[in-house]
């Protein structure tokens, strides 16, 4: 066994801030930091940017300016990959140069693979230590690891809410429920999601533009709008279809709609994907996760409103919740709450998160973890009232 | 201006340590922690235990066991009193003591001291630095400052929610929203404050007993039972009324009352409050604040049911809330609210905290925090419908 050696948490503390620097430029690969520290001092750094470039590993050791020693450590906040991909296998690069000791944070994922890249390495004498900050690597490719395991995209929802669960009064008024630091961070998320969704009421009400804008820097991801009646088809045409990003923007509709409409928007070059209709006559949410699989969209950020919020918890497709909180409430049982549309009788027969993570911002916090449906919706026996 | 020394506000966080052993303990005085800090090093640690005993910063210098030096410092995480009250002045005894730098952390609260104490050490020569950790010192005061401030007990209310703000499920189940360790810092808080409050739908339901269970340690602070037509008493008569500290139980109803329950409760030994009734019907809260104040007692942990806390807000007796929140959520807008009655058409014409302060406990957190109402009810147009 490996003899214990303090600081290993902290630097891979800090190869996940390394790692970080891909943020939202790593789909669909994961984000990864490497670092090689020469007794207590970090020599080398170094993070997968993009698929197809190096791996965080190699560059690591590429950007190392002395040769490597017998006490040097490799830190590497995911397993090395064994296998030739796109780019050789980190393993062989690791043998090659000589490092004589690697830390890992997460493991591989992929079942195809998981463990390999450490099995490889201690065969060939290398002292690998696992698991150092092991729930942190892992939580930093959260879309990556869902992908790869469920070979479909995390569905995601998103929403501020009071502490008493409302995500607007009763005359629909939600600015602001948080804090500019929390909508900030709504904004990394919306750079590290490949995708946003929004339901029509939303697109109507607030006509967003859901790009994210942080540091100068602007986004935009694909813009997923669901709209079975093509009721955001109007005028004035809601920016998401005027706006110079109108390409990145994409309608999910039913099979039966207004023919003058879809003209339309095929005339602003407005894409669609007609779904099959799901059970409440809306589009199937099924569907729309399988043809995010289909075209390669590894993750969903769903920023409502409530209704659509509600229709992926129904339909038993929202993976995880990111609830922000600001400290405030409405004491109001007419204003719009969080979700809608179930009667669970006992607190075990409602849904839990896992893997939950805090944040605070301010006064305003932020819960999110993978949503754990309760025991009689995962048999088929959805205790589920029509949303209304 | 004083030197910035490194080490303050890790010294002042100890002192807050040991100001927390009289937890509990120190009403009507507050929590003092002191320390003396002889380079870098603790030399002596001294707190307030009960009112009538020494103070902190008093208890420090007899702790000491070597004569004071030049080098020594005194935290205080209170300023340090210059009046004598049941104890002589603490500035007196600094000053004849001979330390020649003070560290203080929150000034006190009372008008007529605030700022005193130190403009004397000051006066005298000594070197006192403000200030350090002063958000934390205060709040680990509340009650007291409240007290002090508004000549009246900190009424607060405290409730264990979903993410979507539920306290139960539509069938009234609750067990359990949040976990031990959530519901163990519960227990702390019944022990700081001097009295809880609860319901009769509550007493009738759980049948609670209420006391603080810790470490082994029981402990039962004043129970007030809102029963304004003293529909508790009734047989089997709940726990409240027939355990071993059924003196101090007391039952807040109002003038009307069922003559023969009111002498089964004599029989029991049972105290009594007749309120006034209020605008609802029922004791007026107001009257029980006046009360509490009259009799002394600092603290109100109201933990509802629903219904008297959303009592307590309507007529604007709340004034502290401790929101606990499991990762969960029921997505029933037909479960129990946290609060109700209210009717906000913006999110600035609701409630508000300040001071807000965050725990985790694994999956759940707390945030509390002092209630500010919106200007409309401060103004005394409340923007209120009758609590159902």
């Amino acid at each position: 066994m490996a003899e214990r050696r303090t600081g290993d948490a902290e630097f891979m503390r800090r190869a996940i801030e390394v790692a970080r620097r891909g943020w939202g430029t790593t789909h669909p690969n994961p984000m990864v930091g490497s670092l090689i520290v020469d007794g207590h001092k970090i020599v080398s750094e170094g993070y997968h940017a993009r698929a197809g470039k190096a791996h965080a590993e190699v560059l690591a050791l590429e950007n190392l300016k002395a040769s490597v020693t017998e006490t040097m450590v490799l830190y590497c906040t995911l397993e090395p990959c064994s296998t030739q991909g796109r780019t050789p296998a980190c393993t062989d690069r690791i043998l090659e140069s000589g490092i004589k000791r690697v830390v890992v944070g997460a493991i591989d994922p992929d079942l195809r693979h998981r463990g390999l890249g450490i099995k490889m390495l201690r065969y060939a004498g290398v002292e690998v230590k696992t698991g150092v900050l092991e729930e942190e690597c892992e939580d930093l490719n959260l879309i990556f690891n869902h992908w790869t395991n469920h070979r479909g995209p995390l569905i995601a929802g998103k929403a501020a809410c009071t502490l008493d669960g409302r995500i607007a009064t009763r005359r629909n008024r939600s600015q602001w429920i948080t804090g500019r630091s929390a909508r900030r961070d709504v904004m990394r998320w919306r750079r590290l999601f490949p995708s946003i969704a929004v339901g029509a009421g939303t697109v109507m009400a607030d006509n967003p533009r859901l790009t994210s804008r942080l540091d100068g820097e602007q986004w935009c991801p694909i813009r997923f709008v669901f709209d079975s009646r093509l009721s955001t088809v109007r005028d004035p045409m809601p920016a998401l279809y005027t706006d110079e990003s109108r390409e990145h923007t994409i309608i999910i509709t039913g099979p039966q709609v207004d023919p003058e409409k879809k003209k339309c928007l095929v005339d602003h070059g407005i894409k669609g994907w007609i779904l099959d209709d799901g059970e409440d006559g809306r589009p199937s949410l099924n569907a729309f996760r399988r043809r995010c699989h289909e075209d390669g969209i590894e993750g969903v950020f769903c920023e409502g409103g409530g209704h659509l919020l509600s229709g992926f918890l129904a339909s038993g497709e929202l993976d995880y919740l990111f609830c922000y909180q600001g400290a405030k409430f409405l004491a109001d049982e007419d204003a719009l709450g969080l979700f809608s549309g179930q009667c669970p009788g006992e607190i075990s027969e409602g849904w839990r998160l896992s893997n939950v993570q805090h944040a605070v911002f301010g006064d305003d916090i932020l819960t999110r973890g993978f949503i754990r449906y309760p025991a009689s919706s995962r048999e088929g026996e959805k205790k589920t009232m029509a949303t209304p």
